[in-house]
């Protein structure tokens, strides 16, 4: 998918929302604990449910890799549950990988390839030839981490080097990378202020805004600080939505929660 | 395996040699792909002919994952195939993952407790509450990245934060870390005159050190900085070791690799 593609679903949806399907098997409602599938039973609920509502499904790996086999199995049959049934939403691998040049390309791989989603997270420490491997699928996009919306980010991302923070330099280097149109970006919703001074280095890209409900960010302020002409503006909920009944309206609350949402991004696309 | 353990094993076989098996089907013998699992019967054939002269294993998940549930399940039934045969060698995901608490804990639980490995591999870049999920489990290692052997290493990892470098930064920060001692690190060997400061910092942690063979790092220089008491390192040689044939003499030819390793690590322990 385009990034014009992307824009476009925005408009039309009147909607800049990313589901975070993170499904741990001890939080989902117990009647699906007996299906073949508990999984995927609850995902395709869940997106039955929602995709009229939102942009973006946002997976976290590590929540099927805690699963194996049977695990990887959820993950595959919801990408591509996905795909067949909704394929005008952007699709994101929430994997932070990064190696090597060649192991990067084996990500990119499983990613893109075997799984095919649109983009994928890829963390920076490793640098340039640990990202570009990413880069080169130029019909996808490459998702880097620059300030992510835990604690741990004030340990190394907000430190300075040469008076410039870890984060900024992160924006600044990356963005000479080949095929840096590709990219986008993790900035936490928990940091809303510091959104002011990433759109002076990267006016046009896209950010993956994480940390809006569960973890305390606020909607109002991401988008006054972040938003660009184009929106530029993924915002995920994953915890605050799935898990907002345990019940068996576990898919209708997570529509209502999700439409909640959607109003206030209408209210606030209506006003630019 | 206690860090005790993983010395004695070292002065029993008189090695610190990590094999990592990054298995790529389009550079194993043409044999094989006719398999059912080709993965797999190439790792199998790989230990059995070198498990006598090596402590570790290495497994590099990208490789894995590229392709997909089968790739997934010749991780599974490699790792098994490991702990059920040969329990004395250490074992490393090598997974470079990390990501918020809740996620980092799903990651855990998906390589020490799915996967029955003794250690994963783990990003610095989101900080202390996305590594400290992986020190939760005591009677296993985390191995942070510090410095690594990549080109990309000078973007960031060199680049100092107060007159420090951010990869000095991740040590002197991290060994403050609940449970540090189950700390080790990788080490990039193509940087081994970075190994000297490096032991300032964190003199007694286990270093893990990529870059021998294929990348051009050098094994007596590595020993020369890196080495402590307990000699504290694990070397890690993946396509040097694993495609020195590719035809039916693969695992002999690996065999042959490993002991050349082998004996320039005995002479180097007779010294010490």
């Amino acid at each position: 998918m385009t990034t014009a593609q992307l824009v476009q679903e925005i408009k039309k949806k009147k909607s800049f929302l990313c589901i975070g399907l993170d499904v741990d098997l001890n939080k989902i409602p117990k009647h699906l604990i007996e299906a073949e599938d508990p999984i995927f039973e609850f995902n395709k609920a869940i997106i039955d449910a929602t995709h009229h509502l939102c942009v973006a499904y946002k997976p976290n790996t590590a929540f099927y890799e805690a699963y194996g086999i049977k695990g990887w199995q959820s993950l595959e049959k919801t990408i591509n549950y996905i795909n067949n049934n909704h394929p005008e939403i952007f699709t994101i691998a929430d994997a932070k990988r990064g190696d090597i040049g060649n192991t990067s390309s084996m990500y990119a791989k499983a990613f893109f390839e075997d799984l095919a989603f649109d983009s994928v997270t890829v963390a920076p420490y490793m640098g340039q030839d640990s990202v570009e491997p990413f880069l080169a699928f130029t019909n996808k996009h490459t998702i880097l981490l620059a300030l992510t919306s835990n604690q741990g980010a004030f340990d190394f991302q907000t430190k300075t080097i040469d008076g410039k923070e870890v984060y900024k330099q992160v924006l600044e280097t990356s963005k000479q990378w080949k095929n840096a149109e590709q990219l986008m970006y993790v900035v936490g919703a928990t940091k809303a202020e510091y959104l002011a001074d990433i759109r002076k280095i990267i006016p046009d890209s896209f950010l993956l805004v994480p940390g809006v409900g569960a973890q305390g960010g606020n909607l109002q302020d991401v988008c006054k600080y972040g938003m660009n002409n184009n929106v530029g503006l993924l915002i995920n909920s994953s915890r605050g939505i799935i898990y907002a009944s345990n019940d068996t309206d576990f898919a209708q609350a997570a529509a209502r929660k999700s439409q909640e949402l959607q109003e206030e991004m209408r209210s606030i696309l209506e006003l630019i």
